[in-house]
């Protein structure tokens, strides 16, 4: 009989928590048992994990005694104080904040691009940062096919990212402009720990994270340095510009690329997608057909189209990427972490 | 006394002739008279400009007699059936449409940038697209001080750009979504006159105007045709992906720009363009300021913030760039091309 698994869920309760009760649930995933971990405030709710229902215990470092696998999305600070705990206890850890992202011991992985990283782990793997993730799934097979030189993107990300209150919040907002009251005083958006809080229904929010010293934001330099670790390589120039816009599921991308080969077509660049792990090719412009935020909710792909070339460079492409943040961008991709360790008989 | 100019504003009833008619009632344009001209559905409608109200009148080619100056924002068609009626009957027509922008007999202008191209004019001046004004605002300025290679930018257009309709279809998707109701069939957005409409409400459209052949829209070739025209330099490279997002007014520009010189700085771009004329300065992160969608409705600058060096590329920079797109990207850059015309004495 295959190997089942004890599985604990950090963070149960929020939008990731969701998803990966949800996906844990359809998944072909050997599960043997489920424990729902989340505050103190949340404990003694009950939640459904597919058909059944499971009451949320309180995170502690005492809870992980039996799991095998610790799936961690509930804020940094709570992976850096009870990841350790996990993985003492037996688990593997796989961990959805950027606490521990850029630890040189510790692989960041999409299964698609650096799967050979998780045999180095050392008890925790980190699971990139959304946006990363669905632009490396489109840029990979593209960098095995043709080399990569340098990106520069801009982003268009879903509310969702920020968190559930975030959403309600935006959701409130629109239902106050429909009834012609003025808005409550925001307080979550752009970043729930920051100084000044924005609308964000009817607007676009360049801010995601807090700002660096070099006037990028965290988020910006997640993309830069989670996308060079992950695809190994630190010649490989990566600027991004993160923007929040008004959708609730679905990030969105502008991706500038340039190749290292010359005389590579956009039918070269469509071919190699058209064959890639985890894309979805939508590009034909005689249809009108191209990726958007709605149509990749709840969907397993990191959807690419609008591949064209650039009018100056010669061996620059633009193309156009889109994936649910909170599957291929959050849940999805750690339970795919998961199987393939399974696969690979490291768990 | 000063000269006074009978004025026509040709589609008065349209969400840019709606800001031609309150831009006109507050400028100090020295008005005599005011024609308000619309389709025959329209004819006999009472519109207000300032305080004053008129009766729309039917555009023909013999509604022009006495006008001296006609602002056209009636669609290209009518621009090309009606503008050498109005240029025969002696006025000066300023088209907001995109059908003269490339002709070469036509002055395609923002004052701030190319006011000297005025005096070449035979009758007709065109208003350059939304998008392409405030960019060229932006960039103009930092060119005469740095020098300028290459531009590659993405948009966050709002739907105000594709006219009144389809604000109200992307409004009633948001009443349908809030009361649960599956929303009705889109029959607007992307583009009025294309084969296939989408849900705007929530989501992310990276399609304005139609497809070309080279797998841009019209839209990202006028922001690439019209920015080497008004910068009046045709080795400027401009690559656009032009995106639609659920905003109701105010253009977003993730822009990055290089500079044909060493050593600038984030500080020596910004004292640029803190003295530019028609720019807003809002970058401090600190304080979390940066140009807004929400914060540039009914504002004349352009605004500009997230000044950053590019991570790679020594000369590379990015900014981020907003402006109501009915505003500057429409109405108001008109009426500022007719008082530079009566400055300059050209009319």
């Amino acid at each position: 009989m295959a190997k089942e698994y004890n599985v604990a869920i950090v963070g149960a309760t929020g939008a990731v928590g969701e998803q990966l009760r949800h996906l844990l649930a359809k998944a072909n995933f050997p599960v043997k048992n489920i424990k729902l971990l989340a505050s103190a405030r949340s404990a003694g709710k009950t939640l459904p994990v597919g058909d059944k229902h499971y009451v949320v215990e309180e995170l502690t470092k005492d809870a992980f005694e039996g799991v095998d696998i610790a799936f961690f999305s509930a804020g940094g600070d709570r992976s850096i104080e009870f990841s350790q705990a996990a993985i003492d206890a037996g688990a593997v850890v796989i961990d959805n904040t950027s606490a521990f992202r850029m630890d040189e011991n510790t692989p960041l992985v999409v299964p698609e691009v650096n799967p050979q990283a998780l045999k180095d782990h050392h008890g925790l793997i980190a699971n990139p940062n959304c946006s990363t993730i669905q632009m490396v799934v489109a840029l990979n097979p593209i960098r095995d096919a043709f080399g990569l030189d340098r990106v520069i993107v801009s982003t268009y990300q879903a509310v969702s990212g920020a968190g559930t209150t975030a959403i309600e919040e935006m959701r409130q907002q629109y239902r106050d402009i429909e009834a012609g009251n003025d808005i409550q005083s925001p307080g979550i958006l752009p970043v729930g720990g920051d100084e000044k809080h924005y609308q964000m229904a009817y607007n676009v929010l360049p801010q995601i994270d807090k700002f660096q010293d070099n006037h990028y934001t965290y988020e910006e330099m997640k993309m830069t340095n989670e996308t060079k670790k992950i695809l190994g390589d630190d010649t490989i120039g990566v600027s991004a510009t993160c923007v929040r816009v008004p959708v609730v599921y679905g990030h969105s991308e502008s991706v500038y690329f340039e190749v290292d080969k010359d005389d590579v077509t956009i039918e070269d660049i469509q071919n190699v997608l058209r064959n890639a792990p985890g894309v979805g090719l939508e590009d034909d412009i005689n249809q009108q057909l191209y990726p958007q935020a709605v149509n990749a909710e709840k969907k397993t792909e990191t959807f690419v189209g609008r591949i064209r070339k650039d009018l100056d460079f010669p061996r620059g492409f633009h193309m156009w990427v889109v994936s649910d943040n909170l599957w291929k961008g959050a849940a999805l991709n750690s339970i795919q972490i998961a199987e393939q360790m399974v696969a690979d008989k490291l768990i």
